[in-house]
């Protein structure tokens, strides 16, 4: 399966793609908007002219079937340490279940690694308990509560 | 109070007296250190450059009493929202309790609205019951399980 599958930056034109991966989950449902792309542009314009942005796109065949994005944090603790920070991955729904997020996942380690991150983060929301196991099972320690609040 | 108090951005110099209070914690005494300052300049240089991050510095009477890094984080999610990141918050052992830490973190909340922020974002270590009342007390919810891989 893995040699069909490719991941790579993402490039402006797979914006609908990606909106439609947000989309095509439990609460991107209730946030999310395919009416509106001009948002999205514009979101994509400021993550992909900062380098400390990768928004990642898994492919199969030309057909985007995954996304994540990776911060590269610098910060004092940890003696200077640079954290990796995931955000917004998704697999589409009819691809879950194969494999594919576990690929994904340890793309984004690979790519720590290689940016000399002491450690990788990331937040799921309590409701998402697949994806807690999910991250267990490849070593990620649900050592803290993530906290947001909502400015409007 | 609050008028002997300001919080501006950190300089190169207030690095030891950061340090100070990354090392004044439980979890900071086990992974911090004072003995090499090179690595934290390093990051300084780091997250100073970087128009992205605001490292904060709390101060009374020229004397550094908090810190916290603030980081404004793109992303598609949310019809492409800002989010304000929040890493490495202290207060002085010896100012705690005396309302400096929701100080601190209203500013935070300032800072990202006038930076257009839809939400803001942190992780507690599951350990800090204290500092979980403190971010619900400011409205923050603990919506979220923090996942962390350390990597060496």
């Amino acid at each position: 399966m893995s040699e069909e599958i490719s991941i790579r930056r993402a490039r402006r034109e797979d914006l609908p793609a990606i909106v439609a991966l947000l989309l095509d989950d439990p609460l991107g449902a209730q946030r999310e908007s395919a009416a509106d792309l001009a948002p999205y542009e514009e979101a994509f314009q400021e993550i992909d002219g900062d380098p400390h942005h990768f928004l990642a796109v898994m492919e199969r065949d030309g057909v985007v079937i995954g996304t994540q994005q990776l911060t590269l944090l610098p910060g004092l603790s940890y003696q200077g340490a640079t954290r990796l920070q995931i955000e917004s991955v998704r697999i589409a729904a009819s691809e879950r279940g194969g494999g594919l997020g576990t690929v994904l996942i340890e793309w984004a380690i690979d790519y720590a690694r290689q940016h000399d991150c002491l450690l990788i983060q990331l937040a799921s929301n309590a409701t998402r308990l697949d994806a807690h196991r999910f991250y267990q099972r490849l070593g990620f320690e649900p050592s803290h509560t993530g906290f947001k609040l909502k400015l409007r």
